[in-house]
């Protein structure tokens, strides 16, 4: 075998692709990274690879492949085990960052919620019903500096990848996570210090742009 | 510190119990049950315990605490290494094995969507859906006599916690787990030998009648 090849198939505005990309920045991996169209032009590689979801990310590591960023980021850490571990080795603190790591995927299910529902009434409720969750986040984070104590681990990089989307979240939803959620937004600011995540995330204005445009496909904006 | 305490807050209707459960036999570990009575009387330790999603499984180990089936389970096999190892130790691998664990869950989403179907064609689609996902498992099985392989382990125990409501998923959506899937229906057959599986698994018989009391409830049966 030659040498180690690392291939990301990714989409720039998906938050589980920036998941991955942070853990291999994390870790100092070099890798390839392909940008797909998504979701109308997708790889005959995306295709194979992940014929089950069809869904980015896909991590290639020489000749195998693994789906879904949750166990990517797992296999990332177990594989690369030399810098900045992500998971804590204890079962039971392992245990809780898996939790507050799936907790996480509320941001897109509410997230989703604001981006396909009407202005007004409906849009205040869904707005309100994401501050919720970003709540219970905010109290599982306490006055700690990263959700996990003292290091930036697998649940920071659940959550901050989640971080471009959440302009558009708070500017439809009509919330703001500097002033309602302030201790997650001082962890956003030591996220965002990180060259793993600031090299890595999109501007959340082109996600905002983007998401204006799917919502008036859908009449949902003038 | 006294002996080991181990505690399971569970239902005997939900298969992420069952999930739990099997594992723990599995190991051979001694716990005690609480039955927990859902969903209009739950105790007061599982909505301390889990006050965020309020649901059974918990398991109690020691002082400490630990909620989500699929997580559990994987807490229960790093903090018990000694026997009958469920998850593989190869990073990869084990990527496999989570994949497949989390593709077992629609089993319940496409599950549910039976249950809360109105019979006819809403319902004949839903079956159909649901033996699509099946299919998908019987695939992946293929030929082999567990899932991973050789030896029975993490993703045969979270396809056989949802055994006891195939039943009521076939009888229902019209179709049959052993002709349309006679893989999968031998690998059930190989499992349900398992003393730490039968002991577990409730009657398929008392799923199918809290599901038709439960439909008659929203006026989908006469």
């Amino acid at each position: 075998m030659g040498k180690t090849e690392v291939v990301v198939l990714g989409w720039q505005l998906s938050m589980f692709s920036a998941k991955v990309r942070i853990a291999l920045a994390e870790k100092g991996i070099d890798y390839e990274y392909k940008e797909e169209e998504i979701p109308h032009n997708k790889s005959p590689l995306l295709l194979k690879l992940n014929p089950i979801y069809k869904k980015v990310p896909v991590l290639i590591h020489n000749e195998r492949h693994v789906c879904e960023s949750k166990i990517i980021v797992e296999y990332i850490d177990e594989s690369w085990k030399g810098k900045s571990q992500l998971l804590p080795s204890d079962p039971y603190l392992k245990s809780r960052a898996r939790f507050w790591a799936d907790y996480t995927d509320k941001i897109y299910e509410f997230g989703m919620k604001i981006i396909k529902c009407s202005k007004g009434e409906e849009m205040e409720k869904a707005g309100q019903e994401f501050l919720g969750c970003l709540k219970v986040l905010e109290g599982q984070l306490g006055e700690k500096p990263y959700f996990m104590g003292e290091a930036f681990g697998y649940v920071d990089i659940a959550f901050i990848s989640y971080y471009s989307h959440i302009y558009t979240y708070e500017t439809l939803g009509n919330f703001s996570l500097k002033n309602d959620c302030p201790k997650l937004f001082g962890l956003v600011t030591k996220c965002l210090q990180r060259e793993s995540v600031s090299r890595v995330l999109t501007d959340p204005n082109m996600i905002y742009e983007a998401t204006i445009m799917f919502r008036k496909s859908l009449n949902l904006e003038d």
